[in-house]
């Protein structure tokens, strides 16, 4: 959920789009996900789907019961241009600091060392005792807890990828959301952590991830979490606390791990991991089922000539 | 195609070699791909093929028609330290400029944002509103077009890996050629987009690459291709308008991936996809045939007990 | 092995770890894999097998004939505090060279050419005419050969990934090795180096990495080794020389990788691989098995249709 630079109409809003307000005009206070909407939000449904919530104002391409709506068959299309214009990527001006570069307004606590080549940016706030190591880059907002470390040349807060069809091409989705690192997350070389969409992306407390891990946008992980090197997470990924994430390993979009599960090295999960489990290969499976697919696959040939 | 700082005459290219000059002692201007050769360029050929092309002056192992030869067992052997002597890699003297380092000689457009710790290398060009975000690297020669978005610590234009034997281990072929990137490209943090080796590594307008993406030498990406985290593409590779890749995907070396595919998560692509298809795995497969598989290995371990 | 900053008596590690010294009050000089310990050597056993080797004192769960002992439940657990210690990390202090940030005690050979953004951390020594590309970091203690070529962003000797359970959560096992790498080792853009646990990782003279390789802490890797991109090596895989390994290929940790073996793009090895042997797939078998299996895969549909 983000809050708005100042408080806006539905009316204006409609007017800046050129649609025709179905509704009251409400007073809007923040742009929130669709599952996260308040009689104060404006949010977006792409494609007609049951809410369990009730936005103050409803971007839509079908009427929606219970909330202020703008009809239009493409809303997040429409919504693109406005999240340009309230959320704007603030300017930077740095200062070196012990060779490092740190915005104008960022917050750093007390016994963080920084490097050389560091680079934190306007809005970051950076818990006590925690450890930027060179060249490691801080883009606008993020926030770290307390004794951190950070190894060099790892990147948080970069856009989320994501891109919407346009007249003329893929069209940048806007990402104005942050990032959150709790107390204790280690993050390796090389890693990259995008900033979230309309909220954070979420890394919980104690998490420790090896080089070049990916975190796209809106991915949140729980506590205590292992994951292995050049692992990546796709967009809006769950993973839940203790869990343990081997090597090379794919989550794509909107996985969710349970907590204390195990994925091994190389697999590609799609869809839901139970607690608990141990999984593994492309697709992810049950260890026990996917050992003996791998064990069998060498007799495949033979008994195919047999057949 | 690369032009020869100054003309030189084949027999001039015999002698530095200590080779025996058969056929005309041509003034060359360049030196080529061999499919791309003119009469004024130096080419090679590594074994024998079928030529479309008539260089003039071809290091080849075998005789060729039509155009003037010096035989070796070891064509590129040969060449690489003429490259090198050509082609030396441009001596560098950076300005600081905002926290950045700028070499002289580099062509900053209008409106171009450059951030703490970035460094364009010398002889690089970058289009107007081009943004750099921090840690970014442009080695020498970069072309960069207009509105281009570079997210941090992204690399372009290191040597592509490409190694030749030599006599006491693997011989570094010099990387020779350049980067071109088309107007509105934007890479995510930590990619890595290697210069070609006697030409350009090409990425065309609109396209966006996710973080951790790896483009090797001499690969020539079309319009509005959508590559997602992780993904690799090995050397020479050509894809399509279009094309939409998934993360963690690797293209082997010279695949051609036709406009407007699609190639699923961590498939590994060896040779040709074509246009309009989707594909899946490794070897990446049509995904309905991919699919089929992936639904039918969990019954291969009991039909192997029935045997 | 690591040298002690002071030698150290058994009984001053029992009282500092409350445990009760079982044997001779040995005086210790380092500390050491169990499998590389001499008699001033401590070391752990952190379950019980057949030692070939009697270290001076072993904190152990059971007891071992033949040397000195330290016995608790979780001899790892006990150590930890005792290497942060006795190897803390070094203060740095940096001065700015040519754009690079050099620690002081850094050792530059002749010729060695930095660039703007390059990080040299304490204790690191540079062989003569090596390249540190721009935004390099060597973090402490790490050592180059003459004549390599360090691509831009590799970051070498960041703490190798490994965490031990405790009490609240898993505990940093503090790397106090380091990184070496022998001459005319070329590293790609993006890659990361681990440092060791106990010992050094080693990258053997003339061997080339591609762009984002990862090599993680205890590696061996030997002479004229070739690493294609995005590959991951977990800890202390060996490579033998020769080795060609592809792109995006993941190496479990103690893999074995005879001399002059090679292993095909997208592989995943676990155990061993034989000298000279071309290996293919996940999990890796060799290429003829391999490429049946593949070619076999499709047919497997219908074969369980017909049943």
């Amino acid at each position: 959920m983000l809050v708005l630079p100042q408080k806006i109409r539905a009316s204006t809003v409609a007017d800046q789009l050129c649609l025709t307000l179905v509704g009251d005009d409400v007073l809007l206070e923040n742009v929130a996900p669709v599952e996260e909407a308040g009689p104060q939000s404006l949010a977006y449904l792409q494609s007609p789907k049951k809410l369990l919530t009730r936005p103050g104002l409803l971007l839509s391409t079908t009427p929606v019961e219970g909330c202020s709506l703008l009809l239009c068959p493409d809303p997040l299309l429409r919504l693109l241009p406005l999240l340009s214009a309230w959320f704007p990527e603030p300017p930077a001006s740095y200062r070196p600091v012990e060779g490092a570069w740190v915005a104008e307004g960022a917050v750093i606590g007390r016994g963080v060392q920084l490097s050389p080549g560091v680079v934190v940016g306007p809005g970051c706030t950076i818990g006590d005792d925690t450890i930027l190591f060179p060249n490691v880059v801080l883009m606008h907002g993020v926030r770290l807890g307390r004794a951190c470390r950070i190894h060099a040349n790892s990147v948080i807060g970069a856009d989320g990828f994501r891109y919407h069809p346009g007249p003329t091409g893929p069209l940048r989705v806007p990402q104005v959301g942050g990032v959150w690192l709790g107390d204790e997350v280690e993050l390796g070389a090389g890693c990259t952590i995008d900033r979230g969409f309309l909220g954070d992306t979420r890394i919980g407390q104690g998490c420790k991830l090896d080089n070049q891990v990916h975190v796209a946008h809106n991915c949140s992980i729980g506590r205590f979490v292992l994951i292995a090197a050049q692992t990546g997470l796709a967009g809006s990924c769950q993973v839940g606390d203790g869990v343990m994430i081997g090597g090379q390993v794919g989550l794509a979009d909107h996985s969710v791990i349970g907590a204390g599960a195990r994925i091994g090295a190389q697999s590609g999960v799609h869809g839901e991991v139970p607690a608990g489990e141990t999984y593994l290969g492309t697709p992810a499976r049950p260890i026990s089922v996917m050992r003996r697919i791998y064990a069998s696959l060498p007799q495949l040939p033979a008994l195919l000539r047999r057949g």
